[in-house]
């Protein structure tokens, strides 16, 4: 199966050196591939720049959002939350056609100060995970593992023995049951992963990311995660 | 100590009872006292109405909001969020002064539909603990326990050996410390009171609820709350 990662952060770094681990084509979109490959500088959490990363994860091909849409058989959103939508709007008429579309990036607003709060009009009463199921129809939206640092999305077994949540939500069973599968070869238990129910759920998900925030804030590690206690 | 409890829903009626066991003198405020007194009917959630509670539990004193005021040393508001600062408005001059207010309360907004959001003006950039410290600056507001179903609040060993979250936040060092001490009188253990910082911090503790609500929803029991796994 090939998989598109749409954003190069540190997100979809993360993601697509994991893929690309496990065997899969993994081809990472950017608006612009000449600005990705000359990005040297650290990002704002003191990782190397995208044009290091990208020369010792060579087998990472690298496309415009456009490309990455058309390459992928199940795409993955890990752009900034405020302007996933331009990115994906990118992809060629039918190439998001039945798709899975995983969607892991936060509607963040950094314009306020720090910590971040969420995009007004993409919190509370609606969400990221609506708006591309609302702006992108033709795929199949499954909201999962925005609610926690990378590091763990990839490997949750790095703490508490894997015993901690991970939320999924969207309106597609199917999909859903796809994208557990490829949770659980990352390491995710049967157990741990919590279907919400349809995509208006990610109004709760994203909702994690004010008190995430502060109890990265307080704790001083993002390597952190929630578990259920019943 | 003498302490007052604002509110007579199912938080304020578990918060009262679990004080009175320990040996507060305790009184409950209302707005209206004939009117509390005759509310026979059971509330949303099938508990019976506060006038058959009040009779069993007729240690606690009732009275107006303004009378809890005057009688406590401490201040707890578990009314709804949305009428706590008129609620607590009606406290006479000087009755707030130099006295914590303890806020488990949450500005939950019912009327778009179920699940609740939380009210637009008191979320993300806001945040209903801020707002009644703004309100009432001459209080020491303390924000903890709103994250949770009223019946843990008061009993955390009833799950999980106790080892899940419960978070404060406030402007005041000495005024969490004494919250504190009343919390470990509740079952809390130190290592698992997370003190966020100011009372900024709300916005995150409030914004624990619409994931919450949803987790509730998906597990059909209210008697979970999260650990935090490094």
């Amino acid at each position: 199966m090939k998989i598109a990662v749409f954003g190069t952060g540190s997100v979809g770094q993360t993601i697509s050196a994991k893929l690309v681990s496990m065997g899969y084509e993994v081809m990472i979109g950017t608006r612009d591939v000449n600005e990705a490959r000359s990005r040297t500088a650290a990002d704002m959490y003191g990782n190397p720049g995208f044009a290091t990363w990208i020369i010792s994860n060579n087998k990472v091909k690298l496309g415009t959002f456009a490309d990455a849409a058309s390459f992928g058989d199940l795409l993955v959103n890990a752009t900034s939350g405020g302007s996933s939508v331009e990115a994906i709007k990118s992809a060629k008429t039918g190439d998001l056609k039945g798709k899975i579309l995983i969607d892991i990036a936060n509607p963040l607003d950094f314009s306020k100060g720090m910590p971040p709060c969420l995009i007004p009009s993409l919190s509370n009463t609606f969400s990221l995970g609506e708006e591309l199921q609302k702006e992108f129809p033709e795929a199949k939206v499954v909201k999962t593992l925005n609610t926690m640092w990378c590091g763990l999305m990839v490997n949750p077994v790095m703490i508490g023995n894997g015993d901690h949540v991970n939320y999924l939500c969207g309106n597609d069973s199917g999909a859903k049951n796809t994208v557990k599968d490829l949770l659980k070869k990352f390491g995710w238990k049967e157990e741990n992963l919590l279907d919400l129910g349809d995509i208006t759920n990610s109004r709760g998900t994203e909702a994690v990311l004010p008190i995430w925030l502060r109890v990265w804030g307080a704790t001083g590690t993002g390597a952190f995660n929630f578990r259920i206690v019943r």
